[in-house]
C-alpha cells in the first residue's frame, strides 16, 4: 500500500545541504535530505510509510535518544520534549505518509534515517509553534539526530521492527498447529494408508497425519521465538562505526535502557559496537529460520494438495474447502488454490533468503552498506510468511474433511499390513508373502496360511490396525537363527 | 503503485457461481470470480492493475481470441465487435484499476483471467447498452472465454508482456553502455596500474576499463534480445493441457496470427501444444539470462565503488558524482549509493532467480500451478533492473570524472611494468627484480641495469607505458634455452 | 576418483620460486609452484587429473601456444616439438596422475595452469633426454607458458572442456528423449484423465504424456546446445588483463587457430580482450541453461513418481521397472530410487548455480579470481546431470509399463468428459451437471439427458474419449446470446 | 578420497534378493543390496566410505539396537555380541572401504543402511567362524536391523554425524577468532581510518578492526554450537513411519539410552516420532547456520583482501604472508590465494544451502526421500569450512603484519576528523570545513580555527586520534539552539 505522496506543487519552502539550495513542498514534513532521495531512488515505488512498523520503530529510537540526549545536556529539555512529543505521534501512525523515501535505496538506510530527522524535526517545530524548516530551534541533525548515526539508529530500528513482524508470524503460525490440531482430534481415529516415497508403506492414522503438521509448525514457532533474541542485540551508542564519536560515555547503555523502556523489548547493548555495527549475521540467521518455515509450510501444502488430489482419478483422501471456481474451462472443477497460494509465498521466501545473504555477503569494513535489501526482504519475507498462515487457516485448514471410505477400502487393498509379519516369518518370507500377493490379487492372509506356521486365528490377532500404528509387545518365542 | 479500490459498499449486483450468490459493487467492471479471488488472496496487497502490461497483454489476447471465434461461428459478430472494443480500452489504459486481483495467487492464474474475462465482458456489455452483469447476453466465460483455458491465455499472455519488459530493459542497457563508452572515449589515454586479485598488475587505459563495461553490457544486451526467441512460441489453442479441447482445428493458428497483429510480436504456435502447455523451460531461462545481466551490474557497481572509494584513504582513481549527502553524523561525506542501489537490485535479481527455479521445478503433470509467482518475479526482475540501468546511466555515470594525477602517481609507484621485461630478462630474473624494488624502494630501472644486459637506453625502449597497453613486436634476440 | 598422489618421500631435486628452494619428489612431474599449491588447498582432496577434460584441455592450449611461439621465434624449434609431444601424451590421458593441485584453490587458476606448465615442461624435457627439473633448457614460465598468463590459459581451457561435457550431456539429453518418445509410442492409444493442479481435467493420451517429457529434454537438449557458441569465444592472447602483454601482434590470431584445429572447436578471440578476461557472463549463462535442464528433469521425475505411486493406494498409471529392494523393514516394497536420484542431482545443480552467480559476482576489476570455484561446479552441473540422464534412461525409463487397467477405470469415474459438453449446453450448466455428477454419483450421460436439451445419441456422439484429445469440428448451431 | 574397491572379480558367493541371485565378489563384506545399489547409483564415484563420520555413526546405531534387542530377547545374546563386536570394529574405522555405495543415492538412504546391515552381519559371522553370506546364522534384515528401519536409522546416524562435524568446525572457529585475536593485541595502538561504504570515515585502531573479527566469528561459533540441540533429538524406534512397527514398546527409550551411551552425545527421543521422521527442519536450520558462517568468514576475507592490496596501487594497509608465487607472467606478483580459497567455500556453502532447502521441501508424506542430498550437503559445508577456517587462519592471519607507514599516512590525509567538530560547531559548519579542506588541500584545522570559534589550542585537545575511537567526554557549552 504506497501513501498518497504530498503534493510535489504548490507552495514551498527552501532548504538547504551540501549540494545547494532546493525547493522543498510546504506542506512536507520531510526536508531536502528526503527530497534528494526521492529523486535518486526510484525503483520499487514503495514508500517507506508502506513499512509501519519501520517507521514507528525509527520513531522510538528518535524518542530514546531525544530523552538521553536531554538527560546529558546535549540538547535542550524543550527541544526533547517537542521531539518525544512528534515521536509519540508517529509512533501512533499519524504521519507515515511523509515517509516517502523508496524502500530500496543506496546508502546504508541514510535516507532513511534523514527522512526520519526531518519529519520529526519539522513536527516537533510545528508542536513548538515554529515554520517548517526552522532549523535553528531545532535540526533534524544537530538536535533529533544527536548522539546518532544512520549506523547504528537504522540497525536498530529494524530489529525492533522485525521483532515486532517475528512476534505476529508466531502467532499466526501456532494458530495454523492449533487448527490443524483440531482437525487432528477429528480423524484420531481414521486409519489409512502411510507412504513413504510415495510408496504404500504402512498404517497410520489420519489424526497422525495432521498431528505432524501441528507438531512442525509448533516447533518452527519455537525456533522463531528464539531467534528474538539474536536480534535483541543492538549497536546504539556506536555511531559512524561502533567508536561511538560524538557520543557521551553514558550515552550507550542510557539510550537502550530508554528504547528497552518505550518498546517493551528486552533490548541490550552489543559488548563490542565496532564489530555489531558491520555485522548482519543476526539477520541472516533469522532469514534461515524463515526459510525452514517457509519450507515446512510447502510442504505441508504439498501434502494437502497431493492428499486431496482428484476427486475421482486421484488419492482423494481428503477434500479441501472450494473456495472459488477452478477454472475458466473445465466446469465444477475445484481447485487447492489456497495451499498453492503458500506454496508460491515459500519460493519468494526462499529467493528473498539468497538475496538476504549476498547483501550480507557484500558488506565491507565498518559497515554493511546494504542493510535496506536486507531489511525489505526480512519485511516480505515476515509478512507473506503472516498472510500465508492466516489465509491457510481460515480458508483452508479449518475446512478439511476426511473421505474415509476411500481412506478405509484403500487400507483394505493395500499390502501395508506385511511389515507387521516380519517379526513373526522373518523378512525373506514376508517378502514372499508380499510379492505372491501382488502379483496374484489373492489376500495376503490366505497365502500366510498356506506358506508359514502362523495359524488364522494368530494372523486376525497380529494384523488389527488399529493396533499397528504404535508399538506393540509381540509376544513371540524365543529368538535363534533366521527361519 | 497499487490503484484505488472500486468501493466494496454502495449499490450492488448479484452474481453468481458454483459457491452460490454474491453481492458485486455494482461499480465494479469485475464479477463474482474476480470477487472471490480477491478474498482468497491478500498476501501483497498489489493488485494486477499495478502490472499494466501484463493486463495490456491479457486483453490482447482477448480481442484475438473475439475476432476468430466470431470468423469461426463461435460468437456473434456484435459480441466480438463489443469484445474488441472493450479490449482496445483496456489496451489503451483505461480500465486498469478494475483489475484488483493480487499479483501472488493460487490457482494457476484464473483469478486473472477470471477477472480480464468479467472486466472485458462488463464493458463490453456497457458499449452494447447493457447492464454489468447481463451475462445472458454476453458471457465471460461462454463468450469472452470462449475457445480459451486460463492454461493457455495466461502464459501467451505472460510472455507478450515480458517480450515489452525485455525491450525496455535492453534499451536501458544499451543507453547505459553507450555512456559508459562515452567516458571510454573520454579517458582514452589515461594510463593507469591495471589489477588482478586486487594486486597492481600490468599497464592499461581508464579508456580500456570503462569501455570493457560497455562491452559486457553490451553483450549482455544482446543475450537478452536472443531470449525473445524462446518467449515468441506461444501455447494458445491448447486450453487446458495442450489437447486443444473445445476448440475449433483452426483455432490455434488463426489466434497465433491475430495476436501476432495486434502485438506486432513474431508469435508462431508451439508444435506440441501438450508441452508447451506444462512447460516454463522458457521463463527458467529468461531468469538465467536476466541473473547473468544483474550479476555483471553488480560487479560494475562493485568496481565503480572501489575505483572511486576515498576521497583520501582509497584509491581515488575517478569521482562519482555527489547526489546527496552522504551521512548523518559525518558532515561532508558522499557516498556512492546509486551504486550501492544498483547493487541491491542485483541481489534481488538473483533471489528473484532461485525462486523461479522452485516454482518451474513445483509444476506437477499437465499444468504449472505456480505461473503467477514466476510472472511476478520476472516483472520485478526486469523492472527493477530497468530503473537500475537508468539511476545509474543518469545519476552517476553521466557525470564520472577522473583523478588523473592519483592515477598517474600510483602507476609511478607501481612495479606495473616488470612484467614487460620478462620476455627479454627471463621471469626469474624479473622475479628478482620485482622482489628488490619493493623491498628496497629503489626503482626498478637502477635494479635492471644494475644486475641484466639490459642498457638504459634499451630499457627506456621497453618501457613505456603508452606501448605497453597492446601487444608490441618486441625486437627480442634468436630465442634459446633460458638465460 | 582421485589418481594416487606420487610418492611424497623418496629421492627428490631441488627447486626454487620467490620464495625460496623446495625438494620435489623426484618422480614428480610437476615441480615447485605445484608443490607449494597442494600445501596451500587441502579442501576437497579432489587433484585437478579427477577432471580429465579440464587437463586435457590445458594441454591442448599449451601445444597450440608452442606452435604459435616457434613460428613466430619466441621459442626453439626443438623447444616448441618436445612440448607438443608432451602435451599430446597429456592429452591421450597418460600423465593426469601428476596433476594434483585441489580443484578448489585460489589464485584465479594460477596453480593449475603452473601445474600444467610443470608437468609440460618436465615430461618435455624427459624427451628430449634431459633431467626433470632442467629448466635451463626448457622452463615452465619462460618457455611452456611463454607469450602466455593463467587469466587468458585458464578460462580458455575451461571452455574447451565445458564444451566437451555439454557434448556429452546433450548426447545423454538426447538419448533419453528418444528412450521417452518410445515410450510415447508404445503408449500412444491409452487413454486417461490429464490432470492440472493435480485435480482430473480432460482426457488425454499416456502417449502424449510420455511425448510432453520427450518434447521437454529435446529442447533442453537444443539450448544447452545453443550455449556452445557463448563459450566458443577464448580471451587467448590477451594474457594478464587483457591488454596482450608480452605477446607478438600476430598471436592472439595465431594461437586461436591453432588451438582450434587441435580441438576441432569453431573457436574465435574475443574482440575486446580487456573484456573477455574479466568476464564471466558466458560461464553464469550456461550454468542458468543447466539450470533449466536440472529443473525440467526433476519435473519429469517428479511425474513419474506420482504416476506410479501406489502399488495399490496410489495413482498406480504406470510402474517402474524394479531395481532394487526398496526397504530395510517392508517386505517386498519396491521404491522409485531412479527418479529420486534424479531430482536430488538437481538440487544440486540449481545451489551449484548459486554458487556461480555468487562467484561471478565477485570478480574485480580486470580479472575474477573465483574461476576455479565456478569451473568445479560447471564441471558438476554436467558430470551430474549426463550420469543422471543416463541412468534415468538405462535404469527406469527403457522399462516403464502401462498399467492400462487403472488408466481406463480412473477415466470411466472421472468428470473428465464435463469440459467437452460446455461448448454444446454452455459453461454454467455444464457446472450444475459436474456437481450434480459428483455429489450424487450419477453418470454424466444421465443428468445431462435429463437437464439439457441434448439426446443420448448427440452426447454419444460427442463424448467419444479418443476424439476429445485433439481439437475438433464441433458442429454447433449458429452461435447467439448465452443459453 | 575413495577407499579401494573391493574386487569384483575373482571368487564370488551368490546371495538373494526379491529381484533374484546375484554373484557377490567372497571378499565384500557387503552383500546382494549394496552390489544392485552400486550399480543403480554412480553419479558422484565418492563411496559412502569416504564419510567416516557417518559410517561410524551407523555402526554405532546397529551396535545400540543389538544390544537392546538383546535384552529384549528378540535377538540371542550371542548374535548381539558378535553385532557388537563388528560394529566397534567399524567404529575404529577397520572396515570403512566395505561401504562402497555411492553418497549420492535414490531411496532415502536405504541403500547405505542396506550396507551397513550387510557389512555388520558379514563381520559378524566372521566373528562367530562362519562363512559370510551365512545369514540364516546372522541376517542383515532381521538380526543386524531388527526393530529399525532405514527411515529411523538413517537420520539418526546424520545426526551423530552431523554433531561431530559441528564440533570440528566450531573448534576450528574458535582457533581462528584466538588468531585474529592475537593480531588485534599486536595491532591495539595502531590507528587508521575506519571506512563506511569505501568512503573514509572517522579514526580507529587496527586492533579494533581485528578484533571484530574476532568477535564475529566468535558468535558464529556460539551459534553453532547452539545447533547441536536441534540434531540431538532422534527419532530411533520410529521404524518406518514414525508408528513405531514392528518395535517392543520400550525399545524407543532403550536405544536412545544406549546411543547415548556409545556416543557420548546428549540424544534424546522426539516426542512425536511421526512428525520427527518425516521433518528434516533441524537441517535446513543447521544449513542456514553454517550459511551464515560462510557469509561471515567471506566478508572477513573481502576486507583481507581490500585491506592488502597493492602493493603500491592500492590500500596497502596491512600485507599477508606470501605462500606462492601469484602469477605465471608477472614476476614478483604475490596474491591472496588465501582469502580467495576461503571466498570460493563461502559460495559452495551458500549453494549446498539451497540444495538443501529444496531437498527439504520436496519431502512427500511421512518421509523426506532426499536425505541423502541434504546428508551429503551438510558434510560438504562443515567438511569445506573446517579445511577453510584451517587454512585460512595458518597460512595467512598468522603471518599478518601492518604497515604501519601507510596506516599513518592515510589517516593524516583524510578528513576522518571533522566528524568529531560535529558537536563543537554543528553538522552544517563541520560540512563546510570538510568541503573547503577538500576542494582547497588545506588543512582542516586552518579553516576551522579561520572560520569558527574555536581557538588552535581547543582544536588541539579536540582532535587527538587515540581519543576519538571511543566515546569521550565533551565539556560542552550549555545546549542551545543550533548555531
Amino acid at each position: 500500500m504506497r501513501p498518497a505522496d504530498p503534493p510535489r506543487s504548490g507552495p514551498s519552502r527552501v532548504e538547504h545541504d551540501l549540494l545547494g539550495d532546493r525547493d522543498v513542498p510546504a506542506p512536507a514534513l520531510y526536508g531536502v535530505h528526503t527530497l534528494r532521495a526521492t529523486e535518486n531512488f526510484d525503483v520499487t515505488g514503495i514508500p517507506l510509510g508502506a513499512r509501519p512498523r519501520l517507521v514507528e520503530a525509527l520513531a522510538a529510537v528518535k524518542q530514546a535518544a531525544a530523552v538521553v540526549n536531554a538527560d546529558l545536556g546535549l540538547v535542550t529539555r524543550e527541544q526533547a520534549d517537542a521531539i518525544v512529543a512528534a515521536c509519540t505521534e508517529i509512533r501512533s501512525g499519524r504521519w507515515h505518509d511523509h515517509f516517502v523515501v523508496d524502500v530500496i535505496q543506496g546508502g546504508a538506510g541514510t535516507s532513511t534515517n534523514m527522512n526520519a530527522n526531518e519529519v520529526v524535526a519539522n513536527r516537533a517545530l510545528e508542536l513548538l509553534g515554529r515554520e517548517r524548516g526552522d532549523y535553528r530551534v531545532l535540526h533534524p541533525l544537530e538536535h533529533v539526530n544527536r548522539s546518532q548515526s544512520t549506523n547504528d539508529v537504522y540497525p536498530t530500528a529494524l530489529k525492533i521492527a522485525l521483532a515486532v513482524s517475528i512476534d505476529d508470524l508466531v502467532t499466526a503460525l501456532r494458530a495454523l498447529a492449533a487448527e490443524f490440531a483440531a482437525r487432528a482430534a477429528e480423524f484420531a481415529d481414521i486409519l489409512k494408508v502411510g507412504r513413504t516415497q510415495l510408496q504404500d508403506a504402512v498404517p497410520m492414522t489420519l489424526g497422525q497425519e495432521f498431528a505432524t503438521f501441528a507438531v512442525m509448525l509448533g516447533e518452527d514457532a519455537d525456533r522463531l521465538g528464539e531467534t528474538k533474541a539474536l536480534i535483541a542485540e543492538i549497536n546504539l551508542g556506536g555511531t559512524a562505526i561502533g567508536t561511538g564519536i560524538t557520543t557521551h560515555p553514558e550515552y550507550a547503555a542510557r539510550a537502550c535502557a530508554a528504547l528497552r523502556e518505550i518498546t517493551g523489548l528486552p533490548l541490550t547493548t552489543a559488548v563490542n559496537l565496532v564489530e555489531a555495527t558491520q555485522d548482519v549475521g543476526a539477520f541472516v540467521q533469522v532469514s534461515g529460520v524463515l526459510k525452514r518455515t517457509a519450507v515446512k509450510l510447502s510442504k505441508i501444502c504439498n501434502d494437502l494438495r497431493l492428499l486431496s488430489s482428484g476427486p475421482r482419478a486421484g488419492l482423494g483422501e481428503i477434500s479441501l474447502p472450494a473456495v472459488q471456481a477452478g477454472s475458466s474451462i473445465m466446469p465444477g472443477k475445484v481447485n487447492p488454490v489456497i495451499p498453492e497460494l503458500v506454496n508460491q509465498i515459500a519460493f519468494r521466501v526462499v529467493g528473498n533468503d539468497v538475496t538476504v545473504s549476498m547483501a550480507a555477503e557484500a558488506g565491507q569494513l565498518q559497515l554493511n552498506a546494504f542493510e535496506p535489501v536486507i531489511a525489505e526482504s526480512l519485511h516480505g519475507m515476515t509478512a507473506d510468511l503472516t498472510a500465508g498462515c492466516d489465509t491457510l487457516r481460515r480458508r483452508c485448514v479449518s475446512g478439511i474433511t476426511a473421505n474415509t471410505d476411500v481412506l478405509a477400502e484403500s487400507l483394505d487393498r493395500s499390502l501395508a499390513l506385511v511389515t507387521a509379519l516380519s517379526p513373526h516369518i522373518g523378512y525373506e518370507a514376508a517378502t514372499d508373502v508380499a510379492h505372491r500377493a501382488l502379483s496374484t490379487g489373492r489376500p495376503v492372509t490366505e497365502i500366510v496360511v498356506e506358506r508359514t506356521h502362523l495359524t488364522r486365528e494368530r494372523l486376525a490377532d497380529i494384523l488389527v490396525p488399529a493396533r499397528l500404528v504404535a508399538p506393540v509387545l509381540l509376544d513371540l518365542p524365543v529368538p535363534g537363527p533366521a527361519r
